[in-house]
C-alpha cells in the first residue's frame, strides 16, 4: 500500500494508538510514527515492546514535524493537549483525535489550534475491553466503521488524505455531522456502556447473592454485560461528561421502555412482553448479516 | 462412562433437550431416551437429524416406561403437562424439569404428580441465543452450573441419580434452595435478560437514528446487548411471568443505580462515575479465573 504521511506523531499510547501505529507499520502508510505518553511508565513500556519508531519524551518533540497529529488521549485531556502542542504544529499539518464523543472534541481543542492546521476529528468505532499500549493489534479497525466529522470549512484534500490512512488500516470510512454522530453513539455505545455498568454494580452490592454466585452462573446472561463494564473508567467518565445531552436523552428514553416492560410484568401482561422480545430479534439478523459480529453461538467464546 | 438410567423420555425438544440427547449418548448415560414434542414439525426435524432414539407422537408414550423424564418445555407450559403425564408415569420414576425458574416450577407441576414418583427439580445454567432442536450440541453443558433444587422430603438415592446423570455431561452439579435459586437468577440472567431487550427496542425504535446505523457501528457495544436479546421470545415471557418477584426487586435496585448515575451525568460529577467504573472490572475478572468466559478480546469473537 502506498504511504499517505511522511510523519505521523500519536498522542497518548492506549489501545487505539497502538492498534494504528501496527496497522499503518504493516501496510506502510508512512513514513515514520512518533510517540508520545504522559506517563513514563508507558512510554518504557512503548520502547520495550517497538512500540513507534520513535517514543518521545516531550510531546512537543513528538509533533514538531508531524504531517499528522492524532490525539489518542481520554475526552477530558484534549483539550490541555491541543493548546500545549499548538504552537510547535508544522504550517499544513493535519490535525486529528480518536475520540468517541465528537462535538466536545470540536469545542475543546478547535479553538487552540492555529488557522494554517486542518483539524478533521475522527472516531474508529471499534475497540476492546482491554486498554493500555500493549492492548494493541494490527487487525483492531478491519472491517469496522470510522467516522470522520469535518465540517463546512475542512479542506477537502486534507479529508481525503486522512480518509486515505484509515481505509489504509482496513477500516469503513464514513462522513457524519458531529452532532448525529454523538447521538448515534449514545445509543450504540454510550448508553449500552452506563448501563452494562449499572447491572454490574447491582450484582456486586446485593447481600443476599454473593459474588463467588454471581460469577459461578454468569453465563445466563450476566458475563455478556461484564466485558464492556471492564473498559477504561477515565475514557468512560469522559464520554459521559462530555455527551451529557444524548446519553440522557437515550436513557430517558430506556427507562420509559423499561418501566412499560417492568408493568407488564408486574401485571401479568405476557403480551406484550412476548411482542417487544420478538421484534428485538431482527435487529441481532441485521448485525449478523452486515458482518458486525458473529453468529456463532455465544459469540464462538473459545472452548475451555 | 456408566449407565445411570435405562429410559429417559425428553418432553419438548429446543435447544436444552437437545444438548441432553447428544451429551447423553457420547456419554453412554441412558439406555434409550424417547422424545416427544407437541409440535409436528418439531418431531419431523428431530426424526430427521436423529434426534432421540425414538420420536413418539404421543406424550403417554413417551413418558410411560421411563426411569427418568425430564420437563424440557417453557415455565407456563409445565403445569398442563405435568398434568397430562401424571397417569402414564411408571412408579418410582424420576420427574425434572430444566426450566430457568423454580419456584414457580414447583408449585406448577407437583401438585400433579402422584405420591410414588420423585420429583427434582433442575436448571442447567448453560444456553445460547440460539433455540430449537437443531441447536443443540453435546458440550453445552461443559464446565457450566447445574442447579438441583430439591426440597427436605426428596429422596436422597434419587437426587444422586439425578446428579450422577448430570455429571455425565460435564456440568457442575450443586444443590440450592429454590427461593435463592430464584434471586441469583433474576441477578446473573433474568435482568440482564429484560435490559438487554430495553436497550435493543429503543435503538429500533428511535426514529433520528436509522436501523441501518445501529447495526453498522455495533461494534462499540451494542452488539453485546443483541445477542442475548435474541433469545427465545416463549421462554423469556414465561420467566418473568413467574419469577416476577426477584426480577421486580432486582431491576428496582437497578434503576436506582441507574438514577443515581443519570445524576452524576446531569451534574458533571466526575468522581461518582469513576469510582463506580472501576469497581465493576473486579467481577469481570472473577468471572475469567473461575473460567465462566474467555479473556480474548471482544470474547475471541470469529475474525472476519
Amino acid at each position: 500500500m502506498a504511504q499517505v504521511y511522511d510523519k505521523v506523531a500519536l498522542i497518548g499510547l492506549g489501545l487505539i494508538a497502538s492498534s494504528m501505529f501496527w496497522a499503518i507499520k504493516r501496510n506502510g502508510l508512512a513514513g515514520e510514527v512518533r510517540g508520545y505518553a504522559r506517563s513514563e511508565k508507558t512510554r518504557e513500556t512503548a520502547r520495550e515492546i517497538g512500540l513507534c519508531d520513535v517514543v518521545c519524551d516531550s510531546v512537543l518533540e513528538a509533533v514538531k514535524d508531524a504531517d499528522l497529529v492524532v490525539l489518542c488521549v481520554p475526552v477530558g485531556a484534549m483539550s490541555a493537549v491541543a493548546e500545549e502542542i499548538a504552537p510547535a504544529l508544522k504550517a499544513g499539518a493535519t490535525v486529528s483525535d480518536v475520540g468517541s464523543v465528537k462535538k466536545a472534541v470540536v469545542e475543546a481543542v478547535g479553538p487552540h489550534l492555529p488557522e494554517n492546521v486542518h483539524f478533521i476529528p475522527a472516531h474508529p468505532v471499534a475497540g476492546t475491553e482491554h486498554s493500555g499500549p500493549n492492548s494493541g493489534f494490527a487487525e483492531l479497525f478491519e472491517n469496522r466503521p470510522l467516522l470522520l466529522t469535518p465540517d463546512e470549512k475542512s479542506d477537502s484534500q486534507a479529508v481525503a488524505r486522512l480518509r486515505a490512512l484509515w481505509e489504509g488500516t482496513g477500516a469503513l470510512v464514513e462522513e457524519m455531522d458531529a452532532e448525529h454522530h454523538d447521538l448515534v453513539l449514545a445509543v450504540t455505545s454510550h448508553t449500552p456502556h452506563l448501563i452494562a455498568y449499572t447491572m454490574v454494580g447491582v450484582a456486586d452490592d446485593l447481600q443476599r447473592v454473593t459474588d463467588s454466585e454471581v460469577i459461578k452462573y454468569s453465563a445466563a446472561g450476566f458475563r455478556d454485560f461484564t466485558r464492556i463494564a471492564a473498559s477504561d473508567p477515565t475514557m468512560w467518565r469522559d464520554v459521559f461528561l462530555s455527551n451529557k445531552e444524548a446519553t440522557l436523552e437515550i436513557l430517558g428514553r430506556f427507562t420509559e421502555e423499561l418501566f412499560a416492560l417492568q408493568r407488564a410484568i408486574r401485571t401479568g401482561d405476557g403480551d406484550h412482553l412476548f411482542e417487544y422480545f420478538t421484534h428485538t430479534r431482527a435487529i441481532r439478523r441485521g448485525i449478523i448479516e452486515a458482518g458486525q459480529d458473529t453468529d456463532a453461538p455465544d459469540f464462538g467464546r473459545v472452548k475451555k
